[in-house]
């Protein structure tokens, strides 16, 4: 900036404390190693493109859709549509994306010194935004053999600072779906519950129980970007009693004022054609079948391990023979062009593994691991 | 949610204490009172239309737009358009609207127990989300004869404890603007300074100066919402300097991820077309000329009282003899169907005055302010 901003700055301004230690994500480091060449197994997106009645519901959003605010909360008809069995007026907020709706919800009832219970491998967020609200985020640790969530383990981990218990099924980055029974526990444990349900519709044998409804303690967090492959349009909601919801209002009126206009608009239409909405997640459900059955294969045969399969959302956690994965994702990614995320990304109980992420082609997820392998199998670290 | 919400809470979740206070603004809260006969002078946002060509760019954006993620800091593209002297590569972040954007600013910077200067009046998003930040707002007072930024005593404000200078020119609730060489001043006073700037396309005389460049102290804030009637679609940015802007990417990553990837497509085609987006916004500004006329015309006949004519923005912030402005804005809009902002929504100054948005139609401003004179002249509080 040295042509426009002039005067030296003598003193750098310090940032603040509560970013002490966050820095751009570890996902996001390796997703910058991308070149043209990668074979790119690091995305947590789909891999899918809008058709043409998604393009053409956009494109009425766009052309006759409102562009002023809308309510805080979202528009009363979006509110009615994501969750028909609650009271739009006062359980249903509309966010711009899951991550907008998690911030907020900390801000709303996290204080410092308080804890909060996050999955551990978990989304890294969960701990992140926690950290910013003051919180000490307190892992609770999942099983390695089988990822199962240990419920009497997590209770245990439970102390009057407990704020908030964050669930996450299926689960980024282990496509681990977590069953009702243990839902329930957990819902009745005391604390508030977040459930981030936000890969609730990419499900591979039965649809995966969600939290809503099991205890006026829980908030359950859901959006449209993995399900209608439409991350960059940052579309989400957050679902809750009358008297849980109103402080993330407010906090979500200061964070973000409302979610987008055209977002909203083009979701009304998405959710209120239910037969065509059906028949596009089935379409992607397949499509994701399809990836999963080539990436368990490849995994298999190059990798030469067995992982249980995932139940939902699109990643293999891979355990692979190395001492350090980060060392290991950043050599993979400049010297056998493939990108995969450190399991450590997700925690401490995620060192020694990887996330592949299957939102790929079907030849890439075949090319990429089959490198994985040759590499390991080469002596690379 | 009784039907699906069974167990009943027992003991109230308590919202965070950065929370304590902070209530849905009163300016929502009065816009609530709209009926559909109410003549609406309170809204905070341009009674304009997307024409024909901003259509035209909305539907190019919704039928080949990307849905993916963009950078946390926004497409290179967008970030080149908007700031053409500025190193896109750290010096521009792209936000999902401007409070987003001062959102993640305070995030980054303010600390519990840090000062930040506010205007009073003024926008009372700052002093709200410096609490939520866990800072103290420190009003500094404008001179409610001409509401001048008397610069001496802002710089009497500053302690070791001010971590933030916040300015808005043109003003919301004044329509202000500050002259170029006060500005230098505060950017030269030290602290990091805030430079608010969403209104800055919409002035009467003279575009009003920018702080960008004055100093790498300053952070700029600008958006789309006022100036091209995009108020729902959350298209903001900031500008700082490298060291200055690494902090608020990292905030802005775990508050909003990206602004909308449709957004952003439609403000590149926006400012893109320099051609077209110069006649657009002559266009709206002479539509805002003509309003502010019929404002200043009918405050004078009707209530008797002469304001200096705003240099920027579409508000005029106008005394009115009552004891109580909160209690006379709610029985006008319920009794006289006007809505108006009560100056003490803008902070302690701003008592004795109500905010008459003229972004309205040259009858409705008219009819709204004939209606609140005739109110005024029968007893009216």
């Amino acid at each position: 900036m040295t042509q426009q901003l002039s005067n030296p700055v003598t003193q750098q301004p310090r940032a603040a404390h509560r970013l002490d230690g966050i820095e751009i994500s570890l996902i996001r480091q390796i997703n910058a190693l991308a070149t043209p060449l990668s074979v790119n197994l690091g995305i947590g997106e789909p891999n899918v493109e809008p058709d043409e009645t998604l393009r053409e519901f956009a494109v009425r959003a766009a052309s006759t859709g409102s562009w002023h605010y809308t309510a805080n909360a979202g528009t009363m008809q979006l509110r009615k549509l994501v969750a028909p069995g609650l009271d739009p007026k006062s359980e249903v907020c509309i966010t711009a994306g899951t991550e907008e709706a998690l911030f907020s919800i900390f801000q709303a009832y996290v204080d410092p010194g308080d804890e909060v219970l996050v999955p551990n491998p978990g989304f890294i967020s969960y701990e992140t935004i926690a950290r910013i609200a003051g919180a000490t985020p307190v892992p609770y640790n999942l099983d390695p053999s089988d990822w199962r969530l240990d419920v009497d383990a997590l209770l245990k981990r439970i102390t009057p600072k407990t704020k908030l218990i964050i669930v996450n099924s299926p689960s980024n980055p282990l496509g681990s779906v977590i069953d009702r029974e243990t839902l329930q526990r957990i819902a009745d444990a005391g604390p508030l519950v977040v459930s981030d349900e936000v890969y609730r519709e990419i499900w591979y044998d039965e649809p995966p129980p969600s939290m809503l409804g099991m205890s006026d303690n829980v908030i359950v967090v859901g959006g449209m970007s993995k399900s209608h492959a439409m991350t960059g349009l940052r579309l989400g909601w957050v679902l809750a009693s009358d008297a849980v919801m109103k402080p993330i209002v407010t906090a979500h009126q200061y964070v973000a004022t409302c979610a987008s206009a055209f977002s909203q608009s083009l979701a009304e239409s998405i959710l209120g054609d239910d037969a065509w909405n059906q028949s596009w997640l089935d379409r992607i459900r397949a499509q994701f079948r399809a990836q999963r059955e080539t990436a368990l294969f490849s995994i298999e045969r190059e990798l030469e391990v067995t992982i249980p399969p995932p139940a939902g959302a699109f990643y293999a956690f891979v355990p692979v023979p190395v001492c350090d994965t980060v060392v290991f994702a950043k050599t993979l990614a400049t010297d056998a062009a493939v990108l995969v995320i450190p399991g450590i990304a997700f925690g401490s109980m995620g060192e020694g593994f990887v996330r592949i992420s299957y939102a790929a082609s079907l030849e890439a997820i075949g090319t990429g691991i089959e490198r994985i392998g040759r590499w390991l199998r080469a002596g690379g670290r």
